[in-house]
């Protein structure tokens, strides 16, 4: 149900470039949706928010048919579902004879068009199958086809005298009558258009950038880079930062969190609230709905204007919308997906919260970017790779700490889009006997545990992997340069599930990981108790060099 | 919020067990609730079938505050919330002064318990942190604590002159109250139970089992056995037959799908529907809501009455409830999550449809035993497991193929319990020189090309490898076995990604997975499509082989 398609942009769109003496966005959003969609928890969530943000714009269309896969509505849903979207705030109106009454439908269209400070919900009353003597009104109709000797029968029933696939020339001609009709209204958008760009130029270059997905050039420029000097701090908090350099050279960035703005540091300071009568703001509260932010993100996406949106909460709760980020991945949609408190080191909040096979199930999701940054530099390479992904349809997710850590020497904004790289070498030449692969938090225990080796003598390489796909993505001479197959001896460190870095280790690697579900502590506590110090890295390392 | 929680168990308890002369089963199932909690799409599922049942013992207390972490409900939350459980079908009352009138949420309750053919709602409107001078009323005050000068001002502004944990004398003993009250409750309870007991010996005994978690003995006699004589069938028939013989020996078996009865093949054939008026139904009609049926699987394992719960859907949409397995793993519900269409094999329905990573994604969740059957015996040997586990309070999940596919010579239930064991091997001594792993729809696969390879000389070994979790739970010694060390050339067979594997197979292993999207096509030709035949496993082997 895309519902959620089109939520927000077309609103904000409007709100930006209309102007009084020219209306340049100002397109319906029709729905059509069936019992299975009213009972899914994702449409209740889309539709309070529609209600609440007052959409008038959005039309949907309910076929209203009593029957799903498993047969009547009697077994499972017996909802009075116009008083539901009522409680929403919606405009509820009721077609009786959907079957056959199609001057009710036009007539509740135009009513529901003429509403426009509310969506518009029609109940259409319907039979399923309607005409089909022995199969209407069954589930047997829902998903399977009618069969010959039925179709025929149908066919005989209707009083539809025709052959197969045989159009009469009157319908044909009267359809047809949709082409001149949209050639007028084209032609007359056109004009408007040409009136409105001879008058408003730098909105209408604007709007033409939007929707050629023409970044502006220099866009990256303003993403922050840091030294070791730089004050340690939460890649969430670097996030934030990011997020509103960009803001301010990217108009089309927009989006929001579920309820936890505050503390995933997703806020656009430069604009208001998304909310009714203030359709130009930037900043969608989407409420304690996860799985809604993530359809109505992938809506923004897809409407193809040109929009990126970013939908933030804990990287936990990722798993209430991971059909969305699914479907993102699928249908290439280019959201920036926002995930903060990425590992136990979030504390007090306990194994609920505390992620730690969360992003080993989100890497294995195909044509899906998964990202985790150790600083500020790493962050911004993380948004420069997630903004050219949106501008080319493709989504990815930014895994964040909650608690500061340094900003490390070797790090790169360059680095970062290449997946993995190398942080540093021991000086001199030869290859070393021992990689430390790290990233996010973990990147600065693989850095201490180095240097200690060094000076012991070890030659040791610290890889810093922020993401996989885009190291596998690489030819195989930079991977061969990056993770020599030679140099057998690796020990991957990340505060999480351990599931999957095989592929990086082999068989005489290792890992400090967490393979149990977290606990509830302060953050360095926990980290420390479950291994997560330069002194168990250290010793571990040592373990493999024997 | 565990709305969901208890929302079966309690009514199918009492409609069993419950006679005209003596009640023996008739709690009342409270819950409190926020706004966050009503924004959440998973309640939205939960309380529209709650309303749909008629779950007259299901009172919910709404803490209606209109403060969520991000500030004020006007932000993202605006809808008319007892409209909406209105039209749901509850009962639905409202408290002005949650805050003081105690006397008015009393007799909400009374109200509420009178009705007893629909849940219940009350909205009691509360101020967060009233009493504080300075943060009641703000979301300052919904999840950090008050602090030390804050807390001092509340004491004063609330008139309170105790000290800190000090509990006045007439509260303490006020409170007390309970314990006799409850101490008499407990006494009449019991003596009802001795006389139940006398009087209706069977039913008593039957309800002391389940509440002890004893299963019969002899339950696994029913699972059925196979031999390669038997017809071909797809896993998900299976597990219908097992589903249905389990659940005439053990009668705490209750379950159901989202809205998918026909396709999973979980209706319980000699029972009727869960529905109002007949709770001792034993088929759950959950409606098109997997979130909110897996958190209704949660409760009723939860509610420690020994029903041992499943839910059914496609494998693909285990991801819309994601959440709920995962709880089912963090808080030890024994819960059976039957996934059906559980590869590219489904066909038609597409890359929407098909699972690639969604397997992978669930194995890498703590506490869950995955489980792929490849014939009929290893689905009786998946529900051995999954009920022992169910009966410990451990979650299992099944995932079943849609189209048939044969028994194959060596499978075992007692090889399913040890989550990998030896198929077959070449004869004659000596240590093969491959090894085949496969699972579910390839397993056949598998036997297929080690036959071919053992036609040219080849020792080729079998392994069939239904479960990763009781693998890697068996001694050193088993696994060596079954996987000896010095055996380097491996080959898996899945029809899913590849990711995670790599533990089984080493550096000099190989697999025949899918690690893109499916495609939609006849199942069969998107197997060969996709490389999963018999040839293609003989070609890789060979390759391996060197």
């Amino acid at each position: 149900m895309p519902i959620q398609s089109y939520l927000s942009s077309r609103s904000n769109l409007a709100a930006k470039f209309n102007k009084p003496d020219h209306t340049i966005v100002d397109h319906y959003t029709y729905v059509i949706l069936g019992d299975g969609c009213n009972q899914e928890g994702v449409s209740s969530e889309a539709c309070s928010l529609a209600g609440h943000l007052g959409l008038g714009k959005l039309i949907a269309l309910y076929d209203d048919n009593k029957i799903t896969i498993d047969g009547h509505t009697d077994l499972s849903f017996t909802e009075d579902v116009g008083k539901r979207y009522e409680a929403y705030g919606w405009h509820v109106q009721t077609v009786e004879d959907g079957n056959t009454d199609l001057e009710a439908i036009h007539k509740a269209i135009e009513a529901a068009k003429a509403v426009t400070d509310k969506p518009s919900l029609i109940k259409v009353a319907t039979t399923i199958g309607y005409g089909s003597p022995n199969k209407a009104n069954t589930h047997g109709v829902h998903g399977a086809a009618l069969g010959g000797a039925e179709v025929q029968a149908t066919r005989e029933h209707l009083g539809w005298e025709y052959q197969p696939f045989e159009v009469p020339e009157d319908a044909l001609s009267h359809w047809r009558k949709a082409i001149d009709r949209g050639a007028k209204y084209e032609e007359e958008w056109n004009k408007n258009w040409e009136n409105y760009k001879a008058k408003y130029e730098a909105e209408a270059s604007e709007l033409e950038r939007l929707i050629s997905n023409k970044l502006p050039e220099g866009w990256d420029k303003v993403l922050p880079t840091y030294t070791p000097e730089d004050k340690a701090d939460a890649t969430r908090n670097h996030s934030g930062k990011c997020l509103n350099s960009l803001a301010g050279v990217l108009p089309e960035i927009i989006g929001g969190s579920a309820d936890l703005a505050g503390s995933c540091m997703t806020l656009i300071k430069s604009s208001g609230d998304f909310l009714k009568g203030h359709y130009e703001n930037r900043n969608l509260r989407f409420g304690v709905r996860e799985h809604g932010m993530g359809a109505i993100c992938n809506g923004i996406a897809l409407h193809g204007t040109g929009l990126i949106p970013y939908g933030a909460t804990f990287l936990v709760f990722a798993d209430y919308m991971r059909a969305a980020i699914r479907i993102s991945a699928l249908s290439h949609a280019g959201v920036i997906w926002v995930m903060t408190h990425d590992s136990i080191q979030l504390g007090e909040d306990g194994p609920t919260h505390q992620p730690v096979e969360t992003i080993a199930s989100l890497r294995a999701i195909p044509q899906l970017t998964v990202m985790r940054p150790a600083d500020g530099n790493e962050t911004s390479g993380c948004y420069k790779v997630a903004i050219e992904a949106a501008n080319h349809s493709r989504p990815t997710l930014l895994a964040l700490s909650r608690l500061a850590q340094p900003n490390l020497a070797g790090t790169s904004i360059e680095g970062v889009a290449k997946g993995a790289y190398i942080l540093s070498d021991s000086e001199g030449e030869g290859t070393p006997e021992i990689i430390l692969i790290g990233n996010g938090s973990e990147l600065q225990l693989c850095v201490g545990a180095a240097e200690k080796l060094r000076g012991e003598g070890k030659k040791v390489r610290v890889v810093s992997m922020p993401t996989w796909e885009l190291f596998d993505a690489q030819d195989a001479e930079y991977r061969e340069s990056v993770l020599p197959k030679a140099v057998t001896k690796r020990l991957a460190v990340e505060a999480a599930s351990s599931f999957g870095w095989c592929r990086y280790l082999g068989t005489e690697g290792d890992m400090v990981s967490i393979d149990r579900f977290g606990a509830s502590a302060p953050g360095p506590v926990a980290l420390e108790k479950f291994g997560f110090t330069v002194d168990n890295v250290l010793a571990k390392a040592k373990a493999l060099l024997g």
